[in-house]
């Protein structure tokens, strides 16, 4: 790419940052900052001897007659090299040596669905769905993930016991940021287990399988947090969150990873309405981490919580996962951090997600280390800054248990509403993340 | 899939094909013929107790509140179930093991293209392309094929040299019809050199590899049918097909391994306004076909056709393709055949066509091997009579040179015209169709 198209390319993604924070409302002082970032950008195209066309978006078929085509891959995708191809195959070939290891077999489905499959799986996340354009016939979108198709493939068989991995390429209109890792198409890695088991053991096996997995690709030190969709439940609820209000206070809660909690509590408080003595209550609970054993013994010393039968459920379970940790060797990887929240809708018990160690991710050496394309956009600035430090990747793994999607896929199937439940766990591993460590 | 949904299905296919029939100004015996069959499968439906409402199309979202979904893959894809998955890794095991003696590497590129990346690529074929929505940004469609997505990859980076395989879904909005195989997304598995390199020598390098890959798959007995670009447009001007008329003219030769010359003929008088004595010429050419030798004899001592600097160019590379099959022990495999056109409006030179030798393809056992979802759906006649007999599953592989496609995109991306031919000649394997056999 050359240095002007690069410019574009920064403007282009630039200018989409402020045009979100305008969408969200952001504070002032935030979005003069990425304005000012916008016009430096702006300045520096000037002087290259481009035009500032590009920051008005991807409009730029340079108009008229002349032909010119820009010869790129569309945004948020990129092509993969021989070498990358190389690496990649390497990294796929590890995971699906541990996924066959622990019993699972592979699927593949269509990589669009039925629209309506999709619908309502995705909480807040949902307006990232891709959809094809309607050229007559069924409407259809883009998988957004391999979980949901996985239910599907599961209700629509009426399978009651199946292990299974799928490596897939899933799509979101995300705003890309590629140094990150963070893409519009982008591989995931699954395993997950469906059917009834002794309680907590597949989910038991699910952080097994990501410790395994996570420690043969040598990403460095990594920690699993781990929660409960139960206790988070309850904590909104004696807390006194208005049950509208549960997903969207979850959402905020997610945050916590990458902002403070005075930042969480002003979006809690300001944007979504909770009153601030709630907001204080939820502080309180979701504050609390460490490892399992203190974690669970701090819970149960609140009666207020602990008086939730939901609370209760939670808490059975996650005793119980930390029985199974501690035999599967695995109780130096994970902690009980009930902060992680999950933005998606479908999880009804524990949730995991996996992220390095600060120490691992080495920005400077990240750049040297990243595959030729991807190394050529280093050094842009302003988008690095937009959301998370330059010393994240974010989550390089992530799951929990579903145990009501295949359910309502069975249900929706038949006419007379006979559901068959078949709860599900299971774990996403994210490659283009993993690749740009 | 119960009987009704099959019948469902069914009648969608056939209410396709009654439509598209009726958009072509088929004639009336034919049309007839498959409103026949659509009623009769309309009538089935009432007796097996579903409504006839289904032919009128997908929009059948049982209307009302009644939250009934309907279960399934989007038209013409399907579902890979772990068994099928475990003959799909060893095929692709095999196939990406020839590729690789062959000295390729492997590249990766995205499921979407840009929109303008892809248009005027494929002739008549358009049509079927998927598009994106437009959800604001880029205009992109669902990748067509392998290979304009790779001379894509060549020009932006300035390639002037790779041999690369790439095996990976592509998309077709296409009649599906699946127990021949013949499905919207589907493998491909290509294989292609770009570069210059001794005339002839990385063509005949392809149709070895062909040779190689479907005899190391044991797919039975096979021909390669073998035609040159230009030996096809110097009988077409030696004929006198109008410069305006080629393609139509070259698409409607392409159907003579499915219909007999004089329906072929009929297309070319009657649905293309050809006249009678340049289509009679143009027959006595393209029925002609045999082993190299033969055909390249009977060509040179037409003194009409050898007029034309096309030709000589044409039966000159021949001539040299023959030799090289001839060293490489690929001269049972075969077969001159100047019936082949391909479609596709890139090809400049050689294409070639595998397809199975008909003893091979045995509809009755051939059921019975089928992957079991596709299993389910054998018994359908009135698709089936479409287009093909039952005796073939098409193709199995096919490809060609194409010499100017990478330069129409280095020529395009460069303001002044600068252009970079970079010749490049190809093979791809439909993994669906030899999965069918």
């Amino acid at each position: 790419m050359s240095d002007i198209e690069q410019l574009k390319q920064q403007i282009d993604e630039q200018g989409a940052v402020v045009r979100d924070l305008k969408a969200a409302k952001a504070e002032k002082a935030q979005l003069d900052e990425q304005v000012a970032l916008l016009l430096a950008l702006k300045k520096k195209l000037q002087i290259a001897g481009g035009n500032g066309e590009a920051a008005d978006g991807p409009k730029k078929k340079s108009g008229g007659s002349s032909k010119s085509l820009v010869l790129k891959e569309p945004k948020g995708t990129k092509d993969y090299t021989p070498k990358e191809m190389a690496v990649r195959t390497e990294i796929f070939r590890t995971i699906v040596s541990v996924f066959e290891k622990h019993g699972a077999v592979t699927i593949d489905t269509p990589v669009f669905e039925l629209k309506e499959i999709l619908v309502g799986k995705y909480g807040e996340d949902s307006k990232l769905i891709y959809d094809l354009k309607d050229q007559g016939g069924e409407e259809c979108s883009l998988r957004y993930d391999l979980t949901v198709p996985f239910a599907r493939y599961v209700a629509q068989n009426g399978i009651s016991n199946i292990k299974r991995y799928h490596l897939a390429k899933v799509y979101r209109r995300d705003q890309p940021a590629i140094t990150k890792g963070r893409m519009r198409e982008f591989y995931q890695c699954d395993y997950d287990i469906a059917g009834i088991y002794d309680p907590m053991i597949p989910d038991a096996e699910c952080v097994r399988v990501a410790v395994n997995v996570l420690s043969q690709l040598d990403v460095g030190k990594f920690v699993i947090k781990i929660n409960h969709r139960k206790i988070l439940d309850a904590i909104f609820e004696v807390s006194g969150v208005p049950a509208d209000k549960v997903r969207a206070i979850s959402s905020a809660v997610d945050k916590l990873d990458k902002a403070s909690w005075s930042e969480v509590r002003r979006e809690m408080t300001q944007e979504k309405g909770l009153d601030a003595t709630v907001a204080d209550r939820i502080g309180e609970y979701v504050q609390i981490s460490g490892s399992g054993e203190e974690v669970l013994a701090r819970l149960q010393a609140l009666p207020e919580l602990m008086a939730s039968t939901k609370a209760q459920e939670g808490v059975k379970d996650m005793g119980l996962f930390f029985r199974y940790a501690k035999i599967y060797g695995i109780l130096d990887y994970v902690s009980f951090d009930m902060s992680l929240a999950r933005g998606l809708d479908y999880y009804t018990g524990i949730i995991y997600e996996a992220v390095l160690v600060e120490e691992n991710a080495r920005p400077s050496t990240t750049e040297t280390q990243l595959p030729a394309p991807v190394a050529k956009k280093s050094g842009k600035k302003g988008k690095e800054e937009e959301d998370e430090s330059q010393l994240r990747v974010g989550s390089i793994a992530a799951g929990g248990r579903y145990d009501e999607l295949v359910g309502m896929f069975s249900s929706a199937m038949h006419a007379k509403g006979k559901k068959t439940d078949v709860p599900c766990v299971g774990i996403s591993f994210g490659v283009e993340r993993i690749f740009s460590i």
